[in-house]
């Protein structure tokens, strides 16, 4: 007999199906056992009769194969879309037998602190709501990918491995490449501005390094980042794109996955007109609404940010909120300034219901400017050789954005640390098992 | 007044447009100039008057305003879209001057050698037959994603920083990590299979790197891998799976990018059933068909791939061909053996137009033989341990395949240097710049 997906079952009452799937919870009544079967479709009660469930454990594989009935209804669970229904079964056969587990997986959330969670986490990514997590976050890419060949991004493939440590300050991965010096790239930034004059709209989903000595809920050492890169555009153009995209992927997020959103908790996007303020004229709402002066500060304080998105959902209902304008010392050497102002720089942050998930800017596209913003920075355009080829042979005005995936995830679902928002999460302490085993 | 594409410029006849986009050539006839344009949608005419084109050079960015002319029809050029019109402006304005090129990009094909090719890569990747590898290149990603996502497959992000080395052998780059020793890895295949019991059928687009002192035209130290992995499935499902796939992915671009497959003269996809051989059933037609007793080796060579595919497109009318039961000790210890002849295994490639494209297999699921076939390659378990703790909690029969993306992009298009398919490719004599500069 075929294997029957487990949601596919609803059509089938009354028939005999096989499925196929793990033990997620097993409840013994003398001869009949109870067991939730999970496959990648979801959940469905098993009635097991004839005493074949004993000796099943939680993660068993099996597969089960028994008629479709309809329950009484009395005992429908309405929390899943197979509650109307159960299969009755005695035949039962186990694929693949699963070790004790090391705590209990059944219940609704996985109670663990976050070094169970990761020691274990080949196995705790299994539980239902872990799982769904990483649901939302492949939406999150399809949605962002969507947005971006929608507006005729093409994609690229970028190199991680690079000669010179790309942005300077920030601390880098060094890798030994053939006895040579290289290091892990900081971001695709270079790569996708040196593309822009080929393809004009770009977009790549690319790995980052930062080999920042930080433990903190907010760091991890190799993070995902969604870049995209459009030429010919202004200021206004990138702030409009910025938006869209960020709006049009996770209404995706949304539409796709609407029930982790509600199992999170998580409130429906509010998609009021993006407030769009100057980082001064933000910093100035937060004096007068929040009584903190930070009006002379580089940047937002993490509690800044929280706070002007209140003021945004509150004013213009709105989950978002653009700040621009930040101070060009404060940004990378490729950041355009503002011409009307040039110590302030044609930049952008997009916050999120109270954190930043973007950051970008007009570049600087004119080649002696460029070159001489490397060098004012203390760097040697030398070291920028392949990059700065593309600007001498012509480089129209040009922009973009960067989204961190893990930190949107995290975000959106309301999770504590970005660590839950990364599947094997990289940090300081672990690579996968923790370092301190390895010496 | 607003910028229009060049190509919807065919719909503008006698209207006046601004376009915006690179000067491609350059013919002056005295005070009359004729430059071709390009932007991201396309090419076109553009008759300068007024002396405007002098001080023009290509590759100068500029934004031109004028009318749309209807060419006379002794001059209509067939070979592009907008080859029935013409703009005539005496109006331009210089975006971005170019600096003089080092060599003509004007041509139909950019006639350089390698290394040229490559010191100039942000200047030559703007060529249009080049940028067309790479417009292929995004379409066989988005053509691989379509038929993971139609199958259900959930997309991951897994890390490229491992504690050990995957798969032994071959060799890896190391990586400096927090003063720890630490690798780049060779494959995404250890975390896709981790995952399979998360989400039964999973897919990945990842970097994958190998410190191979060679230098031929087949090798790039960093490549991109389009990996999938499905639980629940057998060796024949497998097959459908990955033929299925293979097929979806390049009639994808044949229709995305028709023109771009005709201008490298690449014939249409010969699509009959795909013959599947065992290695030793295609080797006895090697010996029999082209007189070549390759029949106790391991693999094909070289030549047996290109004569096997001829045989296949002769016989079967098909551009593929699927090798099956590979010896089990030239394949990695994941690999499941033929329950019917062990010393064979369940493990496949798949390949395409004269060269591999694909290999993989089903993999042994069951935790105590994986850890034996482990140890039996001289490996340690203890160095597998988050990979272990997934078959120990229960792993259904699974299985999966991996497609080269430079590779199959070289092979599609017909390139001879694997190099030309990588936007900045990665390999022991250059990153971006040559390493010998460096010293």
């Amino acid at each position: 007999m075929n294997r029957t997906l487990i949601l596919d079952c609803i059509e089938k009452t009354g028939e005999d199906v096989k499925i196929c799937g793990f033990v997620q919870t097993k409840r013994d009544h003398g001869k009949i056992t109870f067991i939730d079967i999970v496959d990648r479709s979801g959940q469905i009660q098993v009635v097991l009769g004839g005493g074949k469930g004993a000796g099943l454990h939680p993660q068993d594989v099996v597969c089960i194969t028994g008629k479709v009935n309809k329950r009484p209804e009395n005992l429908v669970n309405k929390n899943i879309p197979t509650g109307e229904i159960e299969i009755y079964s005695e035949e039962i056969k186990v694929l693949s037998k699963a070790a004790e587990l090391p705590f209990d997986m059944g219940g609704k959330d996985l109670d663990l602190q976050l070094p169970t969670l990761l020691d274990y986490r080949s196995l705790t990514l299994r539980h239902p709501k872990i799982k769904d997590i990483f649901k939302v976050q492949s939406a999150i890419l399809e949605g962002f990918r969507k947005a971006c060949l929608k507006r005729d991004c093409i994609e690229i493939i970028v190199p991680t491995i690079a000669a010179s440590s790309t942005e300077g300050g920030a601390e880098v991965f060094k890798v030994d490449y053939y006895g040579h010096k290289a290091f892990m790239t900081q971001s695709p930034q270079l790569y996708k501005q040196m593309l822009i004059p080929v393809f004009e709209r770009v977009f790549t989903i690319a790995h980052a390094y930062r080999a920042e000595p930080s433990v903190t809920t907010r760091h991890l050492s190799e993070t995902t980042q969604m870049d995209c890169e459009f030429g010919f555009v202004d200021f206004q153009d990138l702030l409009n794109l910025l938006e869209e995209i960020a709006v049009e992927m996770l209404t995706f997020v949304q539409e796709k996955y609407p029930h982790i959103l509600e199992e999170f908790k998580v409130s429906k996007l509010a998609t009021g007109k993006i407030p769009r303020l100057r980082l001064r004229e933000a910093q100035e709402i937060i004096f007068k609404e929040f009584k903190r002066d930070n009006r002379k500060e580089k940047d937002l304080t993490p509690q800044d940010e929280v706070d002007i998105c209140k003021w945004a959902l509150e004013k213009h209902n709105s989950d978002f909120v653009t700040i621009t304008h930040f101070p060009m010392m404060a940004k990378p050497f490729y950041t355009h300034p503002d011409p009307q102002d040039p110590q302030y720089s044609l930049s952008y942050d997009l916050l999120f219901r109270g954190t930043e998930i973007l950051s970008g800017s007009q570049r600087i596209n004119d080649f002696e400017m460029l070159a001489q913003s490397i060098q004012k920075r203390g760097m040697d355009p030398k070291d920028f050789e392949m990059y700065l080829q593309a600007f001498k042979y012509g480089m129209p005005p040009e922009g973009g954005f960067s989204y961190g995936m893990e930190r949107l995830t995290k975000l959106l679902l309301g999770l504590e640390n970005i660590r839950e928002a990364s599947l094997y999460p990289r940090d300081m302490e672990r690579v996968d098992v923790r370092l301190s085993k390895k010496e």
